[in-house]
């Protein structure tokens, strides 16, 4: 099966999420994020979904993923759905509906986060709502990064399995996206969560263990992983940092 | 199976969507938001889950599901777990995904609802984020609202099956959780909403259905079913329905 993943070009974004399952699981996937307009890929190939009167079961917007006949929106239903065929899930459905808990708890962190910068309107430039940005980002350092944090913590924690993953023993696709929120977290925020990492020792190890998986280096060394930048979910603004 | 239901007490919140659910296929089920803590209900019953050292598998938030052994939180995993036993979802696995896809399309809509009231902190009271208020309420009115609504209208028009539903010939829990956001716009909203509504009568259509279902209906006039009031998600605050 190759599968199709649609995204916006320029950015990590919610695609990255994707992205890291498909890389990790060594999956066949065109990246239309990656392919010029000319090639079908871009944002005409997103367009031709989301504003197609032919399309059945249209995505309300990125990241989509088509495989065969399905079309599947919405980042951790794709997930849900990759977990299984690329087994980055448990087999039992108790533990694949926990991992997808977990990653719908992502989910809400990654709005968040997104808000910091954008808390009055997505269609109103940073610049322009920066205020107000400076006021969410003080209470996302100071109560809400916390708290989704060390409730991840406390989830390793509680995973009496051997190694550094959040449920059982093996890796799951909510470990690479725990990972890719600290490394986007590190990014946007670098003084906030240098000082907030050093009481959790869980989610330190499991970042160090998912970006050093052979896959995973590959994949960061092989010049499609794009750089975090002012454009995506994690933007770094020192102003934000405080 | 008798269910277990956990919640905040004194608002319908997110916890409605999946009541709407169990009161629709008619399972026996403890709602503990409507138990005294004498009783064994209220916050402190949330506590236990939330806060409780022996929990393998905790929830981040309210609300969440008992079902035999499984602790199962997230309102869209909720319902993505008894839409299977429940008979509110289809059988087979597109279709599964499909409504589940919806159902976090509409976590998302709910997710802006709540900040147009409070977009710079949970933590702050409503009045002393005001203005803030007012400006994502503007943004929310004027591009948020109508391109979430008229997607969830095309998704209704595009299925071809007969019936008011968003997905097939028969109810699924995406229909009730549609139904729910509609009649909360409707209560935060109604100035907006009742011009908003006049271009979806496919929406109008699916939420005169659900809440004109008979069980639905016993609900509603059960005195189970709290008011909407300013301590949930939906609103009703004047001065940002402009």
């Amino acid at each position: 099966m190759v599968y199709h993943l649609y995204y916006w070009p320029g950015i990590q974004g919610r695609g990255e999420f994707v992205r890291l399952a498909l890389e990790e699981a060594a999956a066949e996937y065109v990246d239309y994020a990656l392919l010029s307009p000319k090639r079908g890929g871009g944002v005409p190939a997103l367009e031709l979904y989301l504003a197609g009167a032919g399309i059945a079961r249209p995505p309300f917007a990125p990241p989509f993923l088509q495989a065969g006949a399905q079309l599947i929106g919405q980042t951790a239903n794709i997930l849900l759905f990759l977990g299984t065929r690329l087994r980055l899930a448990p087999r039992d459905e108790a533990g694949r509906l926990w991992v997808h808990q977990l990653q719908l708890t992502m989910a809400d962190l990654i709005s968040e986060i997104h808000d910091t910068h954008h808390p009055l309107a997505v269609s109103l430039h940073y610049k322009r709502q920066q205020p107000a940005a400076k006021r969410r980002s003080k209470e996302f350092i100071a109560n809400r990064m916390p708290k989704f944090l060390q409730y991840f913590e406390t989830v390793a924690q509680r995973n009496h399995a051997a190694g550094p993953w959040l449920v059982g023993r093996r890796l799951t696709y909510a470990d690479l996206s725990m990972a890719q929120i600290i490394a986007g977290l590190q990014y946007a925020f670098p003084r906030a969560m240098g000082l907030r990492m050093r009481s959790l020792p869980r989610l330190r190890a499991l970042h160090e263990a998912v970006f050093t998986r052979p896959r995973i280096l590959r994949y960061l060394n092989s010049g499609r992983r794009l750089a975090f930048n002012e454009e995506g979910i994690f933007r770094h603004y020192p102003e934000l940092d405080r």
